[in-house]
């Protein structure tokens, strides 16, 4: 059974490593379970054949035999509970790393996406210029936050799991704003996370498609 | 054992039933767990107790023996894994049930946010009027593919299960604002959760907080 997950034919961010495959990608190599690669068009992630894959048309998403799935973070907790490598064994450390998981989608990305939208596509909006540093200081307040729990620590809590790949992923979002050059120890963070042999490859992965280096295949 | 979760002392809802801490209660409800309340002021939840619960400062929180979790979405998961009710036995439609809990936090719950921002918090900005209808329209996209993917169904997948708890508790916030009026199927669906005994309690639990019907503890 081959796993096979989908991404951006022509990914917006050209290939820095911000698409949510990236995510899915470095969750399946941590693991170490091969997987293929499908390549949508934007057109195509409207179509009926990709919305029946994922009702929001967007990618990634997750097959696996008879399984299909949508959704960044649970196809990454899909992943991390039936391999090795993402979830510590014990049962309370087990739900703290899943905890961070859901602390880092539901908690620190959605200021984080608020500050990418003032940022990007409200740029040239009449208030931008006034807005933008009042959605600033709410990042920041999470920021704060997160930097005073990891303290000195390497990752969140104990050994490197989901959590901290799910935390270094949505804080990458963040590296365009210089925001987080004020937190020398979550800069440290990021940068722990991107050295794993793990995230190199599957930032190389997504690389290949951007440099068009990877094969495209004929149905998209 | 007893399970004790925190909520707000004085919610900002003024107990509509829209802070987390009823998503946990529904939770509990569901899958008949019996659980203690303490109450945190907005003073005791930015202090180092609290804190170490809850490293951003919020409610709820989940204590249950030697383990302590934070973040609504990794709670009610935690709830739901441990006890039945609200995951199905089946591994892929379990998988899929999961997949919905976080589609409601990361894809569906962002631009809710943005909107309550919107609405409520930048009401008397000078940019308010002409950035509204930008942020509904985010929001709109949302609701016509939710609105699409479960067409005429009860739930959105099989069974209620900890998907629909959290789809329809992030639907919840909309309501004040008329966006969920233009999707009959939506507002259904909502009332259906609303009409669950489970729900019922869980409402009638954080409303007695409000109201001064459940004791104040003396240490918060």
């Amino acid at each position: 059974m081959t796993i096979t997950i989908t991404a951006f034919e022509r990914s917006p961010d050209g290939g820095r490593g911000l698409a949510r495959d990236t995510r899915v990608r470095w969750a399946l190599e941590e693991t170490g379970q091969p997987y293929e690669v499908r390549l949508v068009s934007f057109q195509a992630m409207k179509e009926p054949a990709h919305l029946a894959l994922h009702p929001f048309g967007q990618i990634p998403t997750y097959e696996d035999g008879d399984l299909s799935l949508f959704e960044t973070g649970a196809i990454v907790f899909h992943i991390a509970e039936r391999h090795a490598g993402l979830l510590p064994d014990d049962a309370n450390a087990r739900a703290r790393a899943i905890t961070w998981m859901f602390a880092a989608l539901n908690t620190v990305e959605p200021p984080i996406l608020d500050l990418v939208t003032a940022r990007v596509f409200e740029r040239d909006k009449p208030w931008a210029a006034q807005r933008l540093p009042l959605v600033e200081d709410r990042t920041r307040e999470r920021l704060d936050q997160l930097s005073r729990h990891l303290n000195d620590a390497d990752w969140l809590d104990g050994a490197f799991s989901a959590g901290d790949l799910m935390m270094v992923s949505v804080l990458l979002r963040l590296r365009a704003s210089g925001l987080l050059d004020g937190y020398p120890n979550l800069s440290a963070y990021v940068a722990r996370g991107e050295a794993r042999p793990a995230y190199k490859r599957a930032f190389e992965a997504q690389l290949a498609v951007a440099t068009g280096q990877q094969p495209r295949p004929a149905a998209s």
